[in-house]
């Protein structure tokens, strides 16, 4: 094909697979992308990579404020290199548009591991809805695997609906915990603790041991009174400090017990399949929402209807109906 | 106007919201309506009727199996007509397609409520999705309202999501629990005692008050675990018993002292509004991607592509972006 542009997608795969780290960031750039210049390039770069992808782990992790994530991804991703893998961390992080960079992007956040040739850590995509971000957290994760990535951990800040935007496109879900905090001071939000398959007390060092053993039994106490997600695995709660490294072999242990006995039960490669079938029916809505929303036709009409139907003066199906129909429909007068 | 056909939707209106029962049932039976030719009907009742709607509280009601929901809600019901109220019970319940019929369509449930002429009970409409039956239960409970019910209760058996399509629907979440079950036999499903904004425990009677109390109190303390979904409220776990008769005029105090906080903090009316929003967008949503998946050019394509993405050989956003961009320009060639 002769010498190509930087920018060329095939190139550009090409070197991802090879593993090119300047062409991996450019990548998932280019898969971030909102300009309308760049998506067929994008869509290409993801047709070349899609066949190449999906040969990790998919680890999502999220964790009460201060419960020490970052440190903790540090020393698993330390621990799992260590262990001959390759480890992808990605962030989940709708708020930095707000604070003008991903937490990821604090430069003194997982220096260590950030410096590793076997770690690649991007930060959330900044200036995103969730939807946005879920998006392209998603997409980069593919970018990842086709990278020969092993491991992807996909980080979550629990903003809003983060964690079960995370729980939907990882294989397992693993919430930190701190010591002594079994009452609402830990704020875990509503839902978490049913969603994950792994749960840490982490910051069980020092002084904090004892209340770390008794807030793991606490945790175990109320995983009784909820459903077990799958019949083939019972949720782990261990404790692990990631400043001493201890528990960290522990629970990558856990993640390895909980990845055989799902894909022994065919429950990994079946919630993958079910993951992609939602994710492209929810792409194509998004599409055809979006298109809607950007169509200047219909705007006015759009926010004068929204605002009748939060007031309650207008039925949402009728409303919605008359939109969709003027929309695809622009030649044509109502029934 | 002169003399009206008895599906004339002013007609059909007008009596609705004069308190004729035949055409209360006809109402929700048109707007209940899958066959095309009944839209037009359909959506102009609505029109009329919306107006009028949304003067009541709404109640979600779910609980474990064998929790005696229906029962409950008979004892539920009679109290609050006994207050002067007028009841309209709905039910979400997708699986009542395989049953043939709806939980509530059982003659043999709640038949003392079902014959008071101030109560309304309505069968989930059968053959349905959960989106189906969502879409319509909430429609059904506007009908109710604008025929001057001012307490809907909505029950969900609590199949797949539903309880989360239910309390995306109600001002008010109630979970019914059993006595001395503080463990996995309730089989509690993930995310719903955070849903809850009321917990009952119920057949707190003879020989299982003990019980109950009990598994009150293992509820209380598991409720201190988890965020309480607003700061007006604090999520009262109470025994009841549906067979005696005890506890249920402090179910609907506690339900009274919900809706007065969440009144006056206002998150009543917000909830409301932002619940009436997200509707008409996944109305919207659902009308594109029905109209895409009902699309005979497009069905082939789309069964070919889902599956590739499925086996993970395609990457979601492409796949999606193609099939809208030929399903909205059908003319127009790709890029």
């Amino acid at each position: 094909m002769g010498a190509r542009r930087e920018s060329d997608p095939q190139d550009l795969a090409d070197r991802v697979q090879a593993g090119d780290r300047r062409a991996l960031a450019r990548a998932i750039t280019l898969v971030e992308s909102s300009r309308r210049e760049d998506q067929p390039a994008a869509n290409r770069l993801l047709e070349l990579l899609a066949p190449h992808a999906g040969r990790s782990i998919r680890i999502g992790i999220t964790g009460v404020p201060g419960a020490g994530k970052s440190s903790f991804i540090e020393a698993l991703g330390n621990h799992v290199i260590g262990q001959g893998h390759q480890v992808a961390v990605l962030a989940v992080d709708p708020s930095s548009s707000i604070s003008g960079g991903s937490i990821l992007g604090d430069k003194t956040r997982m220096e260590n591991l950030g410096r590793r040739p076997e770690a690649f850590i991007r930060p959330s995509p900044a200036g995103r809805t969730l939807g946005g971000v879920t998006r392209h957290t998603r997409e980069a994760m593919l970018v990842c695997e086709a990278a020969g990535f092993d491991v992807v951990l996909v980080e979550t800040v629990g903003v809003g609906q983060s964690e079960t935007a995370v729980a939907e496109m990882t294989d397992m879900f693993v919430l930190l915990l701190l010591p002594g905090g079994g009452d609402e001071l830990q704020g875990i939000k509503r839902g978490i603790m049913e969603r994950a398959d792994l749960i840490l007390v982490n910051k069980c060092d020092g002084a904090m041991q004892a209340a770390a053993a008794r807030s793991a039994a606490d945790y175990r106490h109320a995983l009784r009174l909820l459903q077990p997600r799958s019949t083939h695995w019972q949720v782990p709660v261990q404790t692990c400090s990631a400043h001493e490294g201890t528990g960290i072999a522990a629970a990558w242990e856990a993640i390895g017990r909980f990845r055989a006995a799902l894909t022994a039960s065919g429950e990994l490669a079946a919630g993958r399949a079910t993951q992609a079938r939602a994710w492209l029916w929810s792409e194509m809505a998004e599409n055809l929402i979006d298109s809607l929303r950007e169509n200047r036709a219909m705007q006015e009409r759009v926010a004068a209807i929204e605002a009748a139907v939060a007031a309650g003066s207008a039925a949402p199906r009728v409303a919605a109906a008359e939109l969709v129909r003027i929309f695809l429909n622009p030649g044509k007068a109502g029934p």
